[in-house]
């Protein structure tokens, strides 16, 4: 391709769904490579294809004209342009379709990149479908984001390793607090992942730095629930019992989305026809529900925690590998484009373990969305209330 | 003092009360320095007074032979000791007080450190008032601690400018948050602070780094409510609705301790009366409760956030002038010791703000105990839901 095709180049580049903090990370390194591959501009979609739709979009380029304003983006949590949850209509909706397009050739779109999760890639998956089908040579590519890890195609996600970051030191600084006293406790921690437990797995992190203390440590924390595995109440208090014969102090990590045998998740189960004084209907996260459970069936102090958006947007806490591979997503995205692959989405493979490596490849867009990349049950303890060797081995070189 | 009766000092220091993250750098303050005193032991009561009383004690030098180790300490969250919530017997009690001083003269005990708040401080002015009666030699001094900063006879205390920056820090990233939606939204964040709205404040400080954002920022967060003032729920309404004029995404600090005009805390009026569906009590901080008052008569998102005891170990986002400080006041301590101080609390004078500089002064032990600093009126705007910049500059330094 020569440099005059290539100066006729535009993208455009949106963000969508949840929150990180290192989606920053690879909207700058779209910008920053689509620089240096002669890219003439670069738009940005405000809220994501919902804005772009109402014709909401910046210029790049002239919001970001040199490297370091590129690295304070991408040190800046959460998303710069703004995000959306907008599903678009199937494909055989040719009319939505082609007056999407017909916008970003108004706009001389040639590359449309995507950062998001697994609704995002849905987004991507369709354009894709009607560009095939409609013989628009627009490159449609999505750039993986979510703190959940919950995608196909790729080893991790940009942004879960910061929030396992977040979630195993939030984890090991509860832990010291948790054993100030000498009474008998249970600290409950709720963690996010309502269909997969990556991130309730990595609090197992916290337990390898003890850190000092008068006392007798453990592991910290005690026991972890995944939502991969049904949560029976008995058989977590008997867990409970358990520990408390060895130590007085308890620590729970759960993921918000356990539920029983039957598929209920347990905080709906407990959250039912609540309401307070005010006759306000009140939200329980399952920390919550636990937390009464466990009080009223032991006896004992107990305490919940909620990591909340916390979990997405510490920046101070963020992995350095998370955003270093983050902004090479975005770099790669452009890359691959240069090379005119379409249709795809940026993955990550683990090619080593130690010394950790990973490399980028392309992973066919439609294997991606609506699919959910769950826990490996054989990571899980046999005793379903903690994680194995291997977990620990690939969560560590992503927290940093 | 010649170095032959300083080799037969011999020290006891305990923690009390809520865990923080400057707590084992008082802990590190005492010991390094009574090394360097020349005090031949210093004696560690596990679980604070309640622990002594029953013969728990450790050797310290032998547990931190050298400076490293301290370091360790320093930069440890939490109590390394343990503590207690203890309240002794009024000081009429002599049976009591004889029996513990026999209890530290049989370790030959010369000089008595508690670092702790408000109750732990009661703790030293009654052994101080018990030791002044009955002329027992050794001294007691107390050495301030607490997340809360509402302890007189200090111009702010250890721990509490770590605690101010996790709540900065936090409220920033949650506002980088809140804004990713193009929806109406409000999101509150509940902030330790019971008695004094000194934590609640410090979120103030999260606007002063508005950070990268296509959209408008504004200050983060948009309305603070401390307990220094009667809250009034349709007041509160008015507040947000006005914002909600000007900006799509509400950002709302709360002290945990807001109460209305008759002294009824806003939690407690909400969490009457209200059971899960598994038939257990569910106790709702306020920032659930002020979560349902607000979706109902607004009908927008609303999230709360609930910081919990994150703002009080989140080691990582400590302030560094906190820990200095903290260790400052232990080693000042047992100088104050050495001159032959007792009956006596370390309190820091400001002396200047601009550059910032504390002196550390004796305080008189028995005007501190069963008061609380709460915030001058005058440093809350006339509104009632902010602060004003004489607070930002009190607040500053201290976050480090």
């Amino acid at each position: 391709m020569s440099i005059l095709d290539e100066k006729k180049r535009v993208a455009i580049v949106g963000q969508s769904g949840g929150p990180t903090v290192a989606i920053n990370a690879s909207l700058a390194g779209v910008i920053g490579e689509a620089r240096k591959a002669g890219f003439s501009k670069v738009y940005g979609m405000v809220n994501g294809i919902s804005g772009f739709l109402e014709g909401r979009t910046v210029d790049l380029f002239d919001r970001f004209p040199g490297e370091k304003s590129l690295d304070d983006l991408a040190h800046t949590p959460s998303m710069y342009l703004g995000s959306c949850r907008h599903k678009l209509p199937e494909v055989s909706d040719t009319a939505f379709y082609k007056d999407l397009v017909d916008k970003l050739n108004k706009l001389g779109v040639t590359d449309f990149f995507y950062i998001g999760g697994n609704d995002s890639m849905d987004t991507v998956a369709k354009l894709s479908a009607y560009g095939e089908q409609s013989t628009c040579p627009i490159r449609f590519i999505g750039i993986p984001k979510t703190i959940d890890n919950d995608l196909l195609g790729t080893d991790h996600t940009p942004g879960f390793g910061s929030a396992a970051r977040v979630v195993s030191e939030c984890m090991r600084n509860i832990s010291f607090d948790a054993r100030s006293y000498n009474l008998q406790s249970v600290t409950i921690v709720e963690i996010m992942g309502r269909d997969a437990g990556w991130l309730a797995a990595a609090s197992a992190l916290a337990g390898e730095r003890p850190g000092l203390s008068v006392f007798e440590i453990g592991n910290a924390p005690d026991l972890i629930y995944l939502c991969e595995i049904p949560f029976d109440i008995d058989s977590y208090i008997e867990d409970v019992k358990d520990v408390l014969k060895k130590k007085k102090t308890v620590l729970v990590a759960v993921s918000e989305g356990i539920h029983d045998k039957d598929g209920v998740f347990i905080d709906e189960a407990g959250s039912e026809h609540k309401t307070d004084a005010f006759g306000h209907t009140v939200h329980s996260g399952v920390g919550k529900v636990l937390e009464g459970i466990t009080a009223d069936r032991l006896g004992i102090k107990v305490r919940s925690v909620e990591l909340s958006v916390l979990q997405r947007c510490l920046a101070p806490l963020s992995s350095p590998v998370d955003l270093y591979e983050a902004r090479n997503c975005g770099r790669v995205a452009i890359n691959m484009a240069m090379t005119g692959e379409t249709g795809i989405m940026i993955g990550m493979d683990r090619t080593s373990n130690s010394p950790y490596q990973i490399s980028y490849a392309p992973q066919p867009i439609e294997d991606i969305p609506n699919k959910v990349k769950t826990v490996p049950l054989e990571w899980i303890d046999t005793k379903h209330h903690g994680v194995t060797e291997e977990m620990m081995d690939y969560l560590r070189p992503l927290v940093g």
